[in-house]
């Protein structure tokens, strides 16, 4: 039985000071069965994101005690930086890794809201899969005039949060907390240098010209080694599964003569998209991710 | 930095008592940071098999209990079972998983032979990768005889253990330790009912009539569903991929007018080997195992 398996990806309102993102990732780390598995920081956006992973519950501890920290280290009055950003613990998505749905981390991001709300005194608002309402599905309208501007304009009803007084923490400021799918940064190298091929590839791809429904696509060029790019977000894993995309962008591709010379996952992956990847162009049957050794070793 | 780890698949000569294969089970589980994955206890043979895995010098130690609990509990002078055998731990082989070398696994052949020689009295031979001489690589070739010949013939120095004196362990009997790569159970079930198809097809990949070098293969029929299949041993799946085979039996399949049906993976499977399946079709470059978010998690 494989345990079930929540990341979390928070971005915090700090990005010069090491000593205090170190500080925020020992909170993560204090609690058992949680893992952090990177973390970066940016000087010019004054921000950091941390991504760590565990069963939901400790998940959901972790980034309780890391929002907890944050509001303790980071003062929103004194903070500046280009990045848009409301509060310390400006935004923290959980994503389902393994054995949860989506519907189980969106409970998540309540429990934690609620729960941030109550002891920490720190507004939340809940965005995509959580969303209460749907202009907050997107964290731009969430964040719109930033830090300074929400403090004026909390007490509004359409701003009011959802979780906790219509008033902003006098230094922590307020909190986005919410549900969304991972995301696997997957790119597609093409053998020509015409970017127009990869622009038209990526149009035919992409939902939002018509195209796969969890798919963001961009043509770009690759200079340094002359060749064009189709450089995508899947947002769906299972639904819009990494061998489909390729698959389309292979056929779209014969259209021009072109052909695909390689492809790049960047960042990490969860092993499903590969299995899944695997199996299909196996022609596999009744194959089941317990079979994978290490799998079973891992998890027992 | 993933741990290495190591496989050990030893047969014991007991299979009708589940209690003294539960007493070797508990003696493996004893080593901290190992796992065991699997047990199967045959009644006609009467022998069990028992996988389990783990860093390399804590496998050996499992191993080395486990067959020192089998000296305690097993009598080869009562023994009685259809499988060739001449010890209560009969054969003891390791199988590098990741991270460490076959050669890495006759090294720990090595060391265990001695351990078992010099503090349990039971004599020990070497086999497969570790064998000490070319006759010794096959198994049969040392359990000639089984236990009751063996007891004969071991003084005769042809016959010699490469470990311990050249007397039977008067219960023990004897012990047969090595190391060999990890074999996948891989079979591929044809569009037809002609059984012939498979029989060539098989003929075609198997290393033994001059296919693929880690191949072993025959064509059988499945009655059931009325589909022949091509069902293989892969003996090594660095040197030899899944993919390399699957698109050599789909390429010769298609001479006969055939395609295939499915493939299928029977029990268990080193990740690594669909990686890169998923590699090869995706057509990934610099991809890293360590890209898998539940590897980073695991092997902290």
């Amino acid at each position: 039985m494989k345990r079930p398996m929540v990341e979390c990806v928070p971005n915090f309102s700090e990005g010069r000071r090491p000593e205090v993102v170190q500080e925020i990732a020992d909170a993560i780390r204090s609690v058992p069965g949680v893992r952090l598995l990177d973390q970066s920081s940016d000087v010019n956006h004054n921000r950091s994101v941390l991504t760590f992973v565990g069963e939901p519950m400790a998940v959901k501890d972790a980034a309780f005690r890391a929002i907890s920290r944050a509001a303790e280290l980071i003062d929103m009055e004194k903070h500046q930086g280009e990045h848009p950003r409301i509060g310390a613990a400006d935004v923290v998505p959980f994503v389902p890794v393994r054995g949860v749905t989506i519907d189980d981390c969106v409970e998540l991001a309540r429990r934690l809201g609620q729960e941030v709300a109550d002891k920490l005194h720190i507004p939340v608002y809940l965005y995509e899969e959580a969303a209460t309402s749907e202009d907050r599905r997107n964290l731009a309208n969430i964040r719109r005039g930033e830090y300074e501007g929400l403090k004026n304009e909390i007490s509004l009803p359409e701003r009011h949060p959802d979780f906790g007084m219509p008033v902003m923490h006098p230094t922590a400021g307020a909190t986005v907390i919410g549900a969304r799918n991972y995301l696997i940064a997957y790119n597609i190298n093409l053998n020509t240098s015409d970017i127009s091929v990869a622009k038209k590839i990526a149009r035919r791809v992409r939902a939002s010209s018509g195209g796969l429904m969890y798919v963001k696509a961009l043509g770009i060029m690759l200079e340094d080694r002359n060749l064009a790019q189709v450089s995508m977000n899947l947002t769906n894993f299972e639904k819009t599964p990494i061998h489909v995309v390729f698959n389309l962008v292979k056929t779209e591709a014969e259209r021009y003569g072109v052909s695909i010379v390689s492809s790049e996952i960047i960042g990490l992956v969860p092993m499903n998209a590969l299995l899944e990847a695997a199996g299909y162009y196996l022609r596999l049957e009744s194959f089941s991710g317990k079979q994978v050794l290490e799998a079973g070793i891992w998890d027992e």
